[in-house]
């Protein structure tokens, strides 16, 4: 009757570093180039989407850097989140696995999001910034920002993908609550968006295209606009950290540590928060664990994209970056899980990945969202479609422990709630949830939509 | 920079005891009447409903009733509850008040309804019971029972009140994610829903019509189903005193004490659950502390309605108990604080209140939404709307504290989150919130409509 369900930590506890895997990284670096020369690129080009506090970040080798008491106060709003051991999900699969997971959807906005949206707002705020541009696929990400401006003074506009638009207008109602301005992707405001509804007037959008429209609005503001990213980039990933280091700390008071960590990718950044810093325990103290991304079939960019340097958006506004990509022309079909349709990947998950530190598997929308209704109604939460990858990842392992009748310590993140994507939740109940397999025809075209670049190094 | 911002519990502080207003109390229990014989009930009559466990309960004179492991158990998933400092509302404010609030909202099913429908759920359980019907306003209370009647493998049948049925889809979502079935009411289904559609083929339903359908579901059930209540009983308040317990605890740590404890009522319970252990100790202790009950202008039960004797539903099959009442076919307007629109309230309630002990106040829809919309914007929770009644009660305690230049300590109980309500809060955004004072004609006719009882104690 004893047994420990959540594992909490005081607010002394939020982490007072971000960790950043550059400095610990076995393999280097890949240069970053810029869209037009292809060239690497300067900070100056940077600069004209980013303050300058977080372009260092982007570019650090620090392995800590201090998070500013502004930031943590906010954070208090919410972490440290809490550490749950799901019994009741290990009784119903029967498995002598431990389940744990970090809940990140106890945030106002509901996902990982807000660890890194408070971040980009308070660096901007100080390097002068008054407005901001961004894309989000689901709405995590805006959602997260639009409060994270309103905290901080800042106006923000926000490009959301239009399937996600018209799939979840909650999610919408929400940003508008914050004070953010939210228009569906493709839109009439950008050259951009323009161009892709001129090629199809019925584009359900992607995250490509929409963070072309939000890096285009930012870039013809003179300045007036910077521009936030919510996943992909480094200085995200590493704003993300203070998951993994709230986790290590709470496995310790479960005295449990995880054989494997796992988590959902779409950009990569809440599975970089939750597993870089074990990765690091590996990496220096040999701690054995491993890692695993899921992403969704219909987006497969770990396990069947190349990796190779492709732009990062649609339009090839963003910069060219090393990466596991689909092609930045790939539109994903409409999952629900839209903050993992993305054609690309952070290049420092791609790096562990391309090391062999980090596993990919790819899995159905049907077998994700079968998870997420076992996960509703044995724990009670109810998952975004997007972190309920993570719970499949889990559920498989658990049920593969099972099979081999040992104990696994699995933690996974659970990056985010699902209470704006009922409608998706719905569609599963009613069994008019599409399934979808690999885009075989996008990955066999793969070579031929790449970039060229003349680094004498890929592509 | 150290100032706290959330007051944490551990599992082992999780109440080990429901705490019965009723041992306490100056004044005595009122007598509950059969509906058809409009004499006293006897526990026959209400076996029909509930099963003896809960019917003993509700009786109680005990001051302390222990709370089953079991329900412990799973008060873990989300209990202890934080309670939390204001203070970006306070800066907001430029208010020298403290604001404290009790956040409900952390419960899988998104309120302080939880507390009771596990209790609920696991009482039946052990009964015997196999399915259970319910009515619920805005969803709180159906999304709440779901999930606790999925833990303990009980069938559920939920009456949602026909405008919130329309307004809150993602709650009819959420309860059938959960596994339950859910009816707009009124509904074809029960001989008092057809009536009520005889009458007004288009009536946008309310508590009071709901509850008159799932008693009627049970009770013409040949004991195949109980049926459970969200609100209003004394075992449903007594199921919700962890609140109060567990913020007795936390403003300890706060180091200070509730000059001012709030909460909204529809039937009652959140506010009796966070106000009563303070009560206590009021009552015991001598400590001084106020309290204020807020509700909407729209349904203002204890404000202008009559302390009288007065059905629980609209139909007539509840029993008749002595409470602040609208009368039982007064139809509220339709205001998206979907939980609030209840006629009657709790007896325990209405005794308080009558004894002076608990102070009410009525808030138009438009301040509560104002002050929700401040609320999101300075904390980031987006309060449920119902709650938001707290939150703007608290909020005019604080300007009053301001205006007078005192330091005063506000507690207020924040039940519920709103993220099933952001088409009100669009509505709000949008400028298309409706303004609704006091229902006048309706209060001025209330004697008229109230049953024949005679006790020779009121109507």
């Amino acid at each position: 009757m004893q047994k420990q369900t959540k594992f909490l930590l005081s607010e002394n506890d939020i982490p007072r570093y971000y960790y950043n895997i550059m400095a610990d990284s076995p393999v280097p670096a890949t240069p970053v180039l810029n869209p037009m020369t292809k060239e690497p690129v300067t900070p100056d080009f940077l600069s004209a989407l980013f303050p300058m506090n977080l372009i260092e970040q982007e570019i650090s080798m620090d392995r800590y850097i201090e998070i500013p008491d502004e930031v943590r106060e906010i954070y208090k709003l919410w972490r440290p989140t809490p550490l749950i051991r799901a019994h009741r999900l290990e009784k119903a699969l029967d498995t002598p696995a431990h389940i744990y997971f970090k809940y990140e959807g106890v945030s106002p906005s509901g996902s990982h999001k807000s660890n890194t949206a408070v971040a980009q707002a308070y660096y901007n705020k100080i390097a002068g910034t008054k407005a901001l541009t961004t894309e989000t696929g689901a709405g995590q990400w805006g959602s997260a920002l639009s409060m994270a401006c309103k905290f901080f003074d800042l106006d923000l506009e926000v490009y959301m993908v239009r399937v996600s638009y018209e799939q979840k207008p909650y999610r919408r109602y929400l940003m508008e609550t914050y004070g953010a301005q939210v228009y569906p992707s493709p839109s009439t405001r950008t050259q951009a968006g323009k161009a892709i509804l001129a090629q199809d007037a019925d584009s359900p959008g992607s995250l490509g295209i929409a963070i072309s429209e939000a890096v285009e609005a930012a870039a013809i503001s003179n300045g007036l606009k910077k521009y936030g990213l919510g996943s992909v980039l480094n200085h995200v990933l590493l704003h993300q950290s203070v998951i993994g280091e709230e986790a290590i700390k709470q496995m310790d008071m479960a005295d449990e540590y995880p054989d494997v960590v796992i988590g959902c990718v779409g950009g990569g950044s809440n599975f970089a928060g939750i597993a870089f810093p074990f990765l690091r325990e590996k990496l220096l103290n040999d701690r054995d664990t491993r890692f695993i991304a899921v992403e969704p079939t219909a987006s497969p960019t770990l396990t069947r994209g190349k990796y190779a340097f492709d732009y990062g958006d649609t339009a090839q506004m963003a910069p060219i970056v090393k990466m596991h990509t689909l092609g930045h022309d790939f539109i994903p079909a409409k999952i629900h899980a839209g903050g993992l349709r993305y054609h690309g990947m952070a290049p420092q998950m791609s790096m562990m990945v391309d090391a062999g530190l980090v596993n990919a598997v790819a899995i159905s929308q049907m077998d994700v969202f079968e998870a997420a209704s076992l996960f509703a109604t044995t724990e009670g939460i109810l998952p975004a479609p997007e972190s309920a990858h993570a719970i499949r990842g889990a559920i498989n392992e658990a049920m593969d422990a099972k099979a081999l009748g040992e104990k696994r310590v699995i933690l996974f993140n659970l990056s985010g709630h699902g209470h704006f994507d009922l409608t998706s939740y719905q569609a599963y109940n009613e069994g008019k949830l599409e399934h979808y397999d690999y885009p075989e025809e996008a990955i066999a075209s793969i070579d031929e939509r790449l970039p060229n670049v003349s680094l004498g190094v890929t592509n």
